[in-house]
């Protein structure tokens, strides 16, 4: 089990890595010393995976557990499924020493933190990733949304969690393409954040596509560390923190003008990644074979850096949107060479537009 | 004009108390750099009252200005009205470098920041409090909450605003009775924080009756400066921040009881502090005639402190129902002295019914 703090001050916490992490979380809670009742909020499919693991762990500490279960997938982040969750919390009688333990991917993390967050202005939260795109990026850091019929996360709060649990072996069980979905967040670490951590990826690739338990808790625990350093450095996105939009503003784009429906979100940033390095380098900003290495590695995880050629114009459109955008103007973060980064406001609109024709 | 500073670190804020306040709006923003969009809430009699001065000072600043209409009072408190609410903000192009102002009563304040708290996971809101209760309490401190059908504020953040902005003007319009419940607050603020301050309140009361200008700017500011002093130490209502209750346990559950329709919010509060300072002497906690002193004052600025003293046995199962509540158990804030507080768990019930015996 590898153990990564985020130092927060009164907010800090922990995130721990490795096989068998859910099982921890009753010990866990009793050691932060909160009220017996625990919320488990989770859907179905993955409640019948790794439901077990945390409800034994969480009686075996004494603790009451209430189990709330949502939609399957982004159908759980709805205004409606928060209302009938702050139903369920209340008929559980949680108060505010109580406990919600959110047990799945980043829809279930997101909606559970924000029910959490909101809930009598705020009560603990457990977050239990079982996705590799939700152990890597969405459940450290605090970020909890539900969306909006117009615009994906629209509504939310920030709520750092208690806790983080990150069972890699929950991971033995996603499929094929959620799991290398996942691997476009770490590439992403690695290109803006660390050169080392990208070239244990490039190197790792083999190890990490079959899933080795060491190459997932390695890799795993590297991404955290690397989020965590960025989020104790800019807890609410005011600047620093954009570097993790690396790949997404493109990204998102891409996903709002698709419906949501033709890519998964780690295939839309890896798209994403690719149209952003062309910006970078036509705009003089990374050195030459910069896009080439990273193009080259998302290739080698099974991921897409092409086929999202049509309607660039649409993709443009879809920037003015960005939650990002500073009185209409949208920042990017690009990566001058592997391991580093710059925003850069007013990128032209012909060179989006350019970078995003390689796509095609 | 008094400036009283709220130090909270990366959060810190000014409170602007004084006749004439509203007006310095778009000049304060100016200096706070935020982005040019502005939502103004607000509610149809507040805004023909006092909306002139707060949309020509944010004009004069180059500000474009939003105006979203409430439904009065607390009917403004709803799920369905945060999510009209966020959903003019994007019809308004709010980004987050945006600002939303609320201009009214704690519910405005209440409503509007939360929706604030939420859009995009929380931007920046300005209290424009124009009630004596919102200026010396709810303004202040970042408690923002919406109502759930089976309790009120059971949904919401703590979200501190930018700016606040106490127009001691604004309250020689206030109904007589509101403006009477407000003064349980200032009370409250006396008797569990500081003598002098209750001294000078009990000195003033033909002053503040007669609501002159300096004594209301001096009273306000006063209240400020100590709820400041308390949120500071305490931000997130963890434990110092439940002195703030004090009256308000016994006085929430006596509004639950009477469906908040029969007392005020201060009008319970004074009921509240009349039981609580009942428990306080019963308990043996308190000097003999420090109650008397309490209700001396509240029935000289003319607020209950008899006239509910039917269904004891229901207040009591309504305490159980206490957001302060931890595993079922209800903090008390007790008075032992004027100035002075102490939090107590385990008061018997039977000594709850006896103190509420006292209001029939």
């Amino acid at each position: 089990m590898i153990d990564v703090p985020v130092n927060l001050g009164a907010r800090s916490y922990r995130i721990l890595v490795g096989a068998g992490a859910l099982a921890m979380v009753g010990a866990e809670l009793a050691r932060l010393k909160v009220g017996r009742r625990v919320a488990l909020v989770s859907d179905a499919a993955i409640l019948a995976l790794h439901g077990a693991a945390v409800t034994r762990s969480l009686a075996a500490a004494s603790f009451d557990v209430t189990t709330v279960l949502l939609p399957e997938g982004e159908r759980a982040k709805t205004l409606e499924v928060a209302a009938s969750t702050w139903e369920r919390f209340l008929d559980a009688g949680l108060d505010r020493s109580s406990t919600v333990v959110a047990l799945g991917g980043g829809a279930v993390g997101d909606l559970a933190g924000f029910a959490a967050a909101t809930y009598m202005r705020g009560i603990g939260v457990v977050q239990a990733p079982t996705t590799l795109l939700a152990q890597v990026d969405a459940s450290i850091g605090g970020k909890t949304a539900i969306d909006h019929a117009r615009a994906k996360n629209l509504i939310g709060a920030f709520h750092q969690p208690r806790l983080v649990l990150s069972d890699t072996s929950t991971l033995l069980t996603l499929p094929e393409r959620e799991y290398r979905s996942g691997l476009a967040e770490v590439i992403k670490h690695g290109i803006v954040l660390d050169a080392a951590y990208f070239e244990d990826v490039e190197r790792g690739v083999g190890a990490l596509l079959e899933r080795e338990p060491a190459a997932l808790e390695r890799i795993v625990a590297g991404s955290c560390r690397l989020k965590a350093s960025v989020v104790e450095r800019d807890e609410q996105e005011s600047e620093l923190r954009h570097v993790l939009n690396y790949g997404h503003t493109i990204g998102h784009a891409i996903e709002a003008v698709t419906g949501y429906r033709r890519f998964a979100h780690g295939e839309a940033v890896s798209l994403g990644i690719a149209a952003e390095a062309g910006i970078a380098e036509r705009l003089g900003l990374a050195k030459p074979g910069v896009r080439a290495r990273q193009v080259r590695l998302l290739e080698a995880v099974g991921l897409p850096v092409r086929g999202a050629g049509e309607a660039p114009s649409l993709v443009v459109e879809a920037l003015s949107r960005d939650k990002k955008a500073r009185d209409g103007r949208v920042p990017f973060v690009l990566a001058p060479e592997i391991g580093a980064f710059r925003l850069v406001f007013d990128v032209p609109t012909a060179t989006i537009l350019d970078a995003l024709a390689d796509l095609a």
